[in-house]
């Protein structure tokens, strides 16, 4: 499987008119002399509310239309998830949805609300995996695999497009790393458009799998980590992924659960957004970069916004985490 | 005093570079089938944090240069002190914001940290006005007024140049009214730009002095109006937004303070935006519209973003009003 910036290219004229086109953001808040710029691609405002309708849509418009016909499966109860049955709807299929059985009731229903159809499991006695491939078996769907897959990088790749056709020049960027889908596709879409920008990934320090890859050189896998960034669940950095992030990105900066709640701050008082946890990571890393880079002009991803109304609000009042 | 759409023309020039092009939004979320479609014109994310910045710097950069030199003075305790204070710092020159002894630190010092001085007043025993005018005439400083004034309505104006050039088409606008100045230069461009589309205002129920002056026919006096639209204590329209709006302006849409409140949770839901109550009365109007109107295009102006983040808190969590 072969992967490469033609994928990208392929994959923005799938979405095109479909996804939406987000907007890059600069503070409202006047600029101390010699402090680094920040820059904000805001995939919370993407439909569905995360970056991930891109790579969701893209792999599913690839699919033949008999075989598209035939339906979707994904495992996720996320933002993954709601995207995969957003994609499903906008492109005339239907999707089924592996979900345990414990998720929280409010992301069951944003998931039902777009029209698929949930599968719920015992998390602690049955596997995700197993059933989903059984689903895809029986009714012949094709699965939508969360990052390791090339449709996935390259549709989640054409954010690196539009930050290089919204952007006049900037020098670094920063991006959140859960399975690696985001950083990848877009640091293949700027080692080509952009080659003079560093590109840093960004993990809570309790999600440090890449972090430990990168260290080890090879995929490492760690327990299920405890963080308030839920898009960082992910216990070790893709097959495909990863040699892209060994290949282009410079660092993995880690940041704690207080600078992550930090960060949420931070962006509701100088860009007025309502982000996820997971954004919050590429935010607080960015912060400590700006204090390494004085002067630089930094790009930050900021990858969704679902987050639950009475979480947000706790983290605004900064209550412990 | 002559006013029409080649002073915001003049004024778009004016402003070029240095005033955010804010963009326009659209829900995360998947539309019913009929429903009205919203597009939000987020000025929330305008440098300082509101349009205002859009006439003061338009007024300010209009002064001639031995005229600017000498400073200008402004009375008000929010949006506009902190955009005529930051106008005058990109400018090169200075502010004196007159606010009263009472106003929120977090006010007070959020126009200090861009370079104005303070003059503060005792509302119960000083006029503001005399005190303003008499800074004026000692220091030789111009007065930047808040909406009544040429080149402030023709700077609000150019949002309505950016919605033109933005949106492919829409049929209704909604923006609030606090002295008129907003809505009166929007209505000016798109009366010339877009003549098909309707214009509507919201006012909080407690403070419809528009609503009443075109009701009576003439400019109608209010007490202090009590709500938390903060943009909105305003006791009359201007001597010359309220003509405008007499023309131009359809009719004035009346939210109660609950309706502000579910508008700024809307929001916050569907398109993940921190804003403040003043701009949720033009969500809570666009709103009743909509049931009006289904299957129309309604473009919203969302005014300023500028809420104090306890305050925000607590209405995200719908505590009583």
């Amino acid at each position: 499987m072969s992967f490469g910036f033609r994928d990208i290219e392929e994959a923005q004229s799938r979405i095109a008119g479909v996804v939406y086109r987000t907007p890059v953001l600069r503070s409202i808040n006047e600029r101390t002399d010699g402090a680094a710029e920040f820059f904000f691609k805001c995939e919370n405002l993407q439909r569905s509310g995360a970056f991930k309708l891109r790579g969701a849509y893209n792999k599913i418009a690839a699919l033949s239309e008999p075989v598209r016909r035939h339906g979707v499966v994904a495992f996720s109860s996320g933002n993954h998830a709601r995207a995969v049955a957003t994609a499903a709807r906008l492109l005339g299929t239907h999707a089924k949805i592996v979900m345990p059985k414990d998720a929280p009731a409010v992301k069951l229903q944003a998931t039902r609300a777009v029209g698929a159809d949930i599968v719920l499991y015992d998390r602690y006695r049955e596997s995700r995996e197993a059933i989903a491939q059984a689903i895809c078996e029986n009714e012949h769907r094709t699965l939508v695999p969360p990052f390791d897959d090339p449709l996935i990088i390259a549709g989640q790749g054409t954010i690196g497009v539009e930050l290089h056709e919204q952007m006049p020049e900037f020098d670094l960027l920063v991006a959140p790393i859960g399975g690696g889908g985001l950083i990848s596709g877009v640091a293949t879409a700027l080692a080509e458009l952009r080659p003079e920008v560093q590109i840093y990934g960004a993990e809570a320090e309790a999600a440090n799998d890449t972090f430990l890859s990168l260290q080890k050189g090879e995929r490492v896998q760690i327990p299920v980590p405890k963080t308030i960034a839920d898009g960082m669940q992910v216990t070790s950095p893709g097959k495909l992924t990863f040699p892209i992030i060994q290949r282009l990105v410079r660092e993995v900066v880690l940041v704690s659960e207080q600078e992550i709640v930090e960060g949420m701050r931070w962006v509701a008082e100088h860009i007025r957004q309502i982000i996820e946890p997971t954004s919050a990571v590429a935010v607080a890393a960015a912060r400590k970069l700006a204090t390494r880079f004085p002067g630089t002009r930094i790009a930050i991803i900021l990858s969704g916004g679902n987050v639950d109304k009475q979480r947000y609000r706790e983290l605004l009042a900064g209550k412990e985490v």
